[in-house]
């Protein structure tokens, strides 16, 4: 049973989920838990996970090519479950239980490690996973975010080799992205024009941290980034939630997203790296002034102890000199 | 010269330190940089650092026992050096020169890699080197927030195995301590008390999280942790500022802080840690209602994309269970 815990001081949430703690690992991660022997996400082993809640195949195949499973360690409980558990004397004043939805995509039948290895039409139905089951779960009115990430390698976070991602729903908006509604609300009030478009013509202008540019989206170093070779692809035209994306502009984006993948991989040689898929959150007010978009950090470089306390970031490599590179390395 | 750079979206400070990509490392984090081969901190090789901005010795020795240092690696750029380079071209709008103090505090003279190792005369005189060096950059009008943080073991990312904390003295209040004070001046004027006396007041009644208690301070793991294992070292009676700390209440301090350093050892075999002490911004309206803790954060489990991306955290081990195994573990 996870449950919410929200810090008497800052007043920020934490997910507590003790039973996350006994999940397998195959990536070299396994402080506790338990060694994975059969890979889980292979194809031919789906009696090792929960049943499916989705599978989407290639056209001209009948098995699945992407496989969307419940996460069996999921960091929150379900709906269901938490509501009938409501008000039990397991609970600490402060402390509720942590609903939502954990899923897993399982990125391909074959056991590849890395996305970049993936094919554009397997990472355009990935793209179309994710669109779609942002879609169905934000119909849930329980349901207060929604977000899609992605751990590659185990500095990364990752437990397990396969290629996946997860889909992490809550009926609470996480600090960050509560600051970025906020922020994108006032800026709208102050200036009538969105903050993130505003960002956009900045930096198309100056064009120092410009990486590269398609027809509808575009892929930058954050001015301010907070990790080495952080990278940001949003599309050029506003649009708050990334589930009402286009079939086509789902194909636009596959090409640029695998574009950062490759660059990153040139440039960083096999870096672990997090993806992060920001979306307004379904019922939030400040919805309207939202631009959803995807962080991809690579992971180079330890979470010390200044910026575990501070909350505050020191990143060893300007933007500047990483939109370089990313630009002169082939992809 | 490193270099300040505002968020356009969420407004919060980044510091840009290309300088310290080229630091050297033997813990094994070593992605980048050159490998260390002599210890500059050990004894003997002070040659190999910037001269000591301050030295404590024990009483009947003359060598030192402590030995402070700016970082030659420094996150920050010394405020002369910002002062005189402000308005050059080379800053873009919305960075500014990151100015600010950088220090090292060299924690013994002979090549110890753990402070569970240090005598209890030894971390007495690092505490006390520790309020001295914050008192004294405290008085620089131009610091706006003061930090003293270790990083223990290549996991909570130290560069270099010997001994050492630093001090991070920065132009800005960082985001966390900023959203603290808020809240902290917040509770006292909607309910008359600090938020940190009502917090103790609550977990002392519970006990269920509270690790050991002495005269003057408490051990506990914080209700709303976000990492497992994690403590909060702090004073029964609040007060805003590590720096106005006695030195009989160092002494005090010193024996909770060397059962807490040794308990997690025991609990966790060696794992490494971060230790951060917050203390209040000096200049800060938000000061009175301020309560200096430290925060104790083992570091077992990865950052992973979802804490990256939302700044919400799951944590897989609860505070009861980790105060209950502290509680248990010898010391």
């Amino acid at each position: 049973m996870s449950e919410l815990r929200k810090d008497p001081i800052l007043g920020d949430w934490v997910i507590l989920a003790p039973g996350r703690a006994s999940r397998p690992f195959d990536t070299g991660n396994n402080r506790s838990g338990e060694s994975s022997e059969v890979c889980p996400f292979c194809k031919g082993n789906e009696n090792e996970t929960p049943a499916a809640v989705m599978t989407i195949s290639d056209d001209d195949a009948d098995d699945w090519a992407v496989r969307v499973i419940p996460n069996r360690y999921s960091a929150v409980t379900s709906f269901d479950t938490a509501g009938s558990d409501a008000g039990t004397s397991e609970q600490t004043a402060g402390s509720i239980p942590a609903p939502g939805y954990h899923e897993v995509f399982v990125e391909s039948p074959t056991h590849h490690q890395a996305m970049r290895e993936l094919s554009e039409s397997q990472v355009s139905l990935i793209l179309q996973a994710w669109r779609d089951r942002l879609r169905e779960v934000s119909v849930d009115p329980a349901v207060a975010h929604t977000m899609i990430f992605r751990n590659e390698g185990a500095a990364a976070g990752a437990s397990l080799e396969h290629v996946h991602s997860q889909l992490l729903a809550t009926s609470f908006v996480p600090a960050r992205i509560g600051a970025e509604l906020d922020a994108g609300r006032t800026h709208y009030e102050l200036t009538g024009q969105l903050a993130w478009t505003a960002m956009l013509e900045r930096e198309l202008f100056d064009r120092r941290r410009i990486i590269t540019e398609s027809e509808h989206f575009v892929l930058l170093c954050p001015f301010a980034s907070r990790f080495p070779g952080e990278m940001c692809l949003l599309p050029h035209v506003s649009s708050p939630g990334f589930e009402t994306t286009s079939d086509e502009d789902l194909k636009l984006l596959t090409a640029v997203l695998r574009k950062a993948i490759v660059k990153l991989d040139r440039v960083f040689q096999g870096a672990a790296f997090n993806l992060g898929l920001h979306t307004a959150p379904p019922r939030d007010p400040g919805r309207p002034y939202y631009h959803w978009h995807m962080t991809i950090t690579p992971r180079l470089t330890g979470i010390a102890g200044f910026e575990v306390g501070s909350g505050a970031w020191i990143n060893i490599v300007s933007p500047e000199d990483a939109a370089n590179r990313y630009r002169t390395s082939s992809s």
